[in-house]
């Protein structure tokens, strides 16, 4: 796209709008990069540490022992939701819909204070992807749970308040309405094409080449046309797939290396973000109907703040260009410069 | 609601829910309330002191004289959207629509580098209505206009980039899919009710009176029975009344000083947040369909982040219940302590 101009840009899958506009990332006062080195809360204050969680009852460990875990799961201390306190309640009202709502949320912790994600050996990596997928399983067989949401929250722009890495597991009682329409509109596009409109997308993406950023045997990381952040990226199982928890260990590895390769990536070149990533899979219960989805991981580095316009349209703002995000992060070679204006963003 | 527990709302309007865990409130590391005093950009920097502003061309200026304006419109120097540069392009895909976007993105600018909006004078206040309300039918005349919004950006953590006040005005060549959805709602609720959902949702709030926060002859502040945000507001002008554009004089200064009694009550109960606010109104084309809208204003003080379940399921979680945000911000007198456990946040 011309680099002055503005482009609107809607995904037909969520309906939802995007602005892409680079011009803007010339403003004063933008500063995509904040280069502050982010200071390591103490292990010693840490209450994700090995020491004291000895005391806790873990919901599932793995590692060679329970005293030597490597990944531990445990509830969280400070709920969103709760395991039936109260049975799932419909208030009526013309206006709303409210449920008192039954749940669970669940913390998973791996074990090194200062390793994240990205740092962490391939195997520890493929271990949190099967411990969740594990517990997942276990969370699926209560007839409350609906949609399971599994995401990881680094930094303070992240919206985490614990420095010791963590991944948080949230089983509601509802299908978000946000994956909700994705399931609708994956499930037209697939009687209309007799297709999963996600491996279309890969094939095209696999073609064009432009947006591509990693490639193993069974992952696929890209810039998605449409992204609503700087430098999002998505991490995709090759094949059709719309049940994380039913994934082959093999795909899991090689996306979990996809996404560590990535993450690493944003650490060199974005000078150590903040982020979030995100599984999105389809519904625990009435499977079948849902067999047109494909899973996979979003990535949200947080170089940005949305504002009153987001905010009231629904519309997110991006001032680079997804091309541009994944030629920043494909390149091997560290580029000298990040300042916006050296090479269009 | 009980305060250990979580509830799950939905907006029959929006069809988005929200998980309102007012339990979270109490984890460590969690501070609504920055009590740091916020730093004042010197104005000898700023660009939009009036020495500085002298040499544009306004757009449209307010006060006794060119020289001696109150209020001014200029063009925004890094828009987001540029008029006419290119012809409105659709370019199809399977996946994506995509226009190159023709648009405007404007900035209305107050004198007083120091005075935001609340402290502003109340006809200073309603001078900001009026002019963006000629400044909007203006913009409404242009034929790739369809949808104008109106917006202020707050402080940092409300993703201003410029201390002075200012508000911003973007138009744009298409509804956003999150007002569209509003307004399809709203239309429904008509034909099945005979009645404006936001008129009834008035007439609710002002019987129930829990989240009434201010009321003036001709505009009602609330905080919404679904608040995505801590301490979110409304202010609606109370007789029906689709399109700002059309709104009489009499409405404005009653909204707008509204406006700035709830601004001012975040000021002192918050500890002086950033926050954004904007206007929700009926698209500038087709009117007569949308006649079943209420425009009116959103405030969102920026208390929290907005994590990785946020990002990946679109449901916001909040920990404060709205009819406890009422209270806080209802309330004559300063309340001694916003420690959350102190009463019941």
């Amino acid at each position: 796209m011309n680099h002055s101009s503005s482009e609107l840009r809607r995904d037909i899958l969520s309906g939802k709008w995007v602005l892409l506009a680079p011009g803007r990332a010339h403003r004063p006062g933008e500063t995509l990069f904040h280069r502050v080195p982010q200071p390591v809360s103490p292990a010693r204050d840490c209450p994700f540490e090995a020491s004291r969680l000895q005391k806790e009852t873990p919901l599932l460990f793995l590692g060679s022992s329970e005293r030597d875990w490597r990944i531990l799961i445990i509830e969280n201390k400070y709920p969103a939701l709760r395991p039936g306190h109260t049975r799932i309640q419909n208030i009526p009202s013309k206006f709303y819909k409210v449920l008192h709502a039954e749940g669970y949320h669940h913390i998973l912790i791996t074990r090194d204070h200062k390793k994240n994600f990205s740092q962490l050996s391939t195997e520890d990596a493929l271990l949190v992807f099967r411990a969740f997928q594990t517990h997942y399983q276990t969370l699926a067989r209560h007839s409350s749970v609906r949609y399971v949401s599994f995401f990881q929250n680094k930094g303070i722009r992240g919206g985490a308040t614990l420095y010791h890495p963590h991944f948080q597991i949230l089983a509601l009682p509802i299908v978000p309405s946000d994956v909700e329409e994705s399931l609708l509109s994956s499930h037209s596009y697939f009687r209309l094409h007799k297709k999963c409109v996600y491996c279309s997308l890969l094939q095209r993406e696999r073609e064009e080449k432009k947006r591509v950023i990693y490639e193993n045997e069974r992952a696929l990381v890209f810039a998605p046309f449409i992204s609503r952040q700087p430098f999002e990226v998505r991490v995709f199982p090759k094949h059709h797939s719309p049940y994380f928890e039913d994934e082959k260990e093999d795909v899991l590895r090689d996306v979990s290396s996809a996404l560590q390769f990535v993450l690493r990536r944003m650490k060199t070149r974005l000078f150590d973000p903040d982020y979030n990533f995100f599984l999105h899979s389809a519904p625990v219960y009435r499977k079948k109907a849902h067999a047109s989805y494909h899973w996979h991981i979003e990535v949200v580095p947080r170089l940005t703040t949305a504002a009153g316009f987001e905010l009231g349209t629904g519309i997110d703002v991006n001032v680079v260009d997804p091309d541009e995000a994944a030629r920043v992060l494909r390149f091997r070679k560290k580029i000298k410069s990040l300042d916006p204006k050296a090479f269009n963003l």
